[in-house]
């Protein structure tokens, strides 16, 4: 199976050079080629270069998609979502448009807990049934790889039932899917009076039975005021790490708790959400290998306040944007919506928010040595849209721009 | 030609009773049907009611469309766009996230008048060609009636070639369109040193030269600092009313003038933006019959401030929602993404911004008689969306739901 673009308009190639991810004014280097072509291989991506320096010769017995008018781009890679859930939230976002707070909903017995009875009642089928709608709709708007969270259970029998249903989507979709263990969600309602019973039985029972079956590739935390405190995330992280897990953490959400400097001194993949994050924080990520993944969706979607990405970006500190697609805090899987978002109210330039949803989102899976940029011997997962230049993708928003996926080589159908 | 809609989930008429448009809590009333009905012979809406009111020997010689898992509402109506224009602003959108101001790059020969110079020098082909693309997609997202203003011309020949590139596709396409003269969108560069004669070539050739053509059916003018002031807008407007033309106004933008209050004198159809409208202008338009049209895209565009939606509608305002899809302040006609940030940033309930996209928003191009509902005797412009509940439609936001949509009584294939 060969498969050749040529002709690319614009073929942004986000070129990582052999690095993990980018930082400061690398995250403004897209590697763009102007009347470029990209040759695959099955689902590999064999040749990057100018239309000049293709000779016709290589395109015998292949497949050829004529790109004159079109952008080619990574595919996006979308690092932090929860969206294997049951039943939906629209009523708490009529709510909130009639002037309740996030906090105040999850107060009432909305929020978190409301999606986890839904949950809990629901069998594996069903929650692999809506989850294919959506893994459908990414495929759709360019996103080709995707972190999916448990975290609606909050029990040992309902994490290992939605961690199940996200491994099984990933054997059966052509969707690449990253799974991670968030048994650290909320407090389930039963330990509302003991919270460290519910510790106990993260770190003794649920991590190791995910771990040893290879449930999932990452343990997260929501570290937060009224869910899990510094040392409580640290103890469930730590005995993630000796389990062989690999670690992520929710932080800095709705308060500044200090979780930044947690993920810097755990060295964990990513730290995520970051809306409070403080200089010292800031400092402490950009002497890390830590990415920091923003999610613009949730502070437009609850009104909040959004990450200093600016300060961050500018400090140093690796960034990647992510969706988190789940039923309350941010109803959207588009990632193109996400980049507008960072450009109009992050203050974030076009180019920085293609590298943030493309390499670095992938150095926060840990799969940027695969994913997150067009070059040789990377997977050939690749974006063709209908748009004069990259810069569209953030500027024309409310519109799917893609005129084709293609994953691991193949070019998708819908 | 007789088509039924039969079996639908959630059918949302937003009947009228009659009334030209909705004000306060009337706002919130959507006339829901559950398990409803629609019957439409040619381009009419013939009857709407409960399954079981239908007999099935109604159905014969007529299509059926199933919407057992649909909801249906009536097509939206985008009255403030400027969608025919040429060249794009990219470049203006990434300088706004690197930290320029709107008014900035305005000042520097960006904003209105960069596209002015693009306008001049396109074909009207060139014109048509472009809008058609947005007309096409901006169908395929539900919207069936769209306004269209001239104001990249700002001279006779370019207005008449803009309003003429209007009219014809008005004509050839199967979009609804309401032509609106702007020749007061900005002051011409030939003009700079002398505004007054550039506003007597509007009153004294420019008006009476359209309305005589019937090249368009609004005049409106742009009333704000730098541009129109109070008195050059009454003199624009009055000389339009003269003329025959009917009445609307761009104010309060960037600054409270008193456009409102103005707009409340004069009667116009409706007074558009109000970002920055003072309690007296909200008291004028509560007593008048001028529709607010709020565009939240704007505001998110910018990240400016919002138009102060909810004080408006609870004093009686009848609000109104729409793209302003233009090349510089809102890249985007999708009409539910409007509705979610109504929701998120302006306080608007979901019932409130489906009422502002089609009952009001018919009512401030003078056409709620024939859309804006679902009712006997208007016109069929219905849309068939692919969600459980009509909240989904500001709740899942970065989406396209619309199964089908029906224009004048015809299912449209894309």
């Amino acid at each position: 199976m060969k498969l050749a673009l040529i002709n690319i308009k614009q073929l942004v190639t986000v070129a990582s050079q052999g690095k993990r991810m980018k930082v400061g004014a690398e995250m403004r280097d897209l590697g763009i080629i102007e009347n470029g072509a990209v040759m695959i291989e099955n689902e590999t991506i064999t040749w990057v270069g100018r239309m000049e320096d293709l000779s016709m010769g290589d395109l015998n017995e292949t497949d050829v998609v004529d790109c004159t008018n079109y952008v080619v781009i990574p595919g996006f890679v979308d690092s932090h979502t929860h969206l294997v859930f049951a039943g939906s939230r629209e009523d708490e976002f009529a709510m909130r448009s009639a002037g309740a707070t996030y906090q105040e909903i999850a107060e009432r017995g909305g929020g978190i807990l409301n999606t986890v009875r839904r949950v809990r009642a629901a069998s594996k089928k069903e929650l692999k049934k809506f989850a294919r709608k959506y893994i459908h709709n990414m495929l759709k708007q360019g996103t080709t790889v995707v972190e999916i969270k448990s975290g609606y259970g909050l029990d040992m029998d309902n994490e290992i039932k939605m961690l199940e249903a996200i491994a099984e989507l990933g054997r059966e979709e052509v969707m690449t899917i990253v799974s991670t263990f968030l048994g650290a969600h909320a407090i389930p309602p039963e330990f509302k009076e003991n919270k460290s019973d519910y510790i106990r039985l993260i770190t003794n029972k649920m991590i190791p039975y995910i771990a040893q079956r290879n449930l999932a590739e990452f343990c997260d935390v929501f570290c937060e005021q009224g869910y899990f405190d510094l040392q409580e995330t640290e103890t469930i992280l730590s005995s993630a790490k000796q389990a062989g897990l690999a670690l992520k953490l929710h932080a800095e959400e709705l308060s500044p708790l200090g979780g930044s400097e947690l993920a810097a001194r755990l060295n964990t993949f990513s730290v995520d959400h970051l809306e409070h994050i403080t200089e010292n924080g800031i400092k402490a990520l950009a002497e890390s290998q830590t990415v920091a993944t923003l999610l613009p969706g949730v502070s437009f979607f609850l009104n909040h306040q959004y990450a200093p990405a600016r300060a961050m970006i500018d400090a140093g500190v690796p960034v990647a944007i992510a969706t988190d697609f789940n039923p309350g805090s941010c109803m959207s899987y588009s990632m193109p919506l996400m980049m507008t978002i960072a450009c109009t109210h992050m203050k974030m330039t076009p180019e920085e928010t293609i590298t943030a949803t493309t390499l670095n989102a992938a150095a926060a899976l840990n799969r940027s040595h695969e994913y997150g940029s067009i070059e040789v011997g990377k997977k050939a997962d690749v974006v063709i849209f209908d748009i004069p230049n990259y810069k569209f993708l953030p500027y024309h928003f409310g519109e799917n721009h893609v005129y084709r996926t293609i994953k691991h080589g193949v070019l998708l159908e819908f």
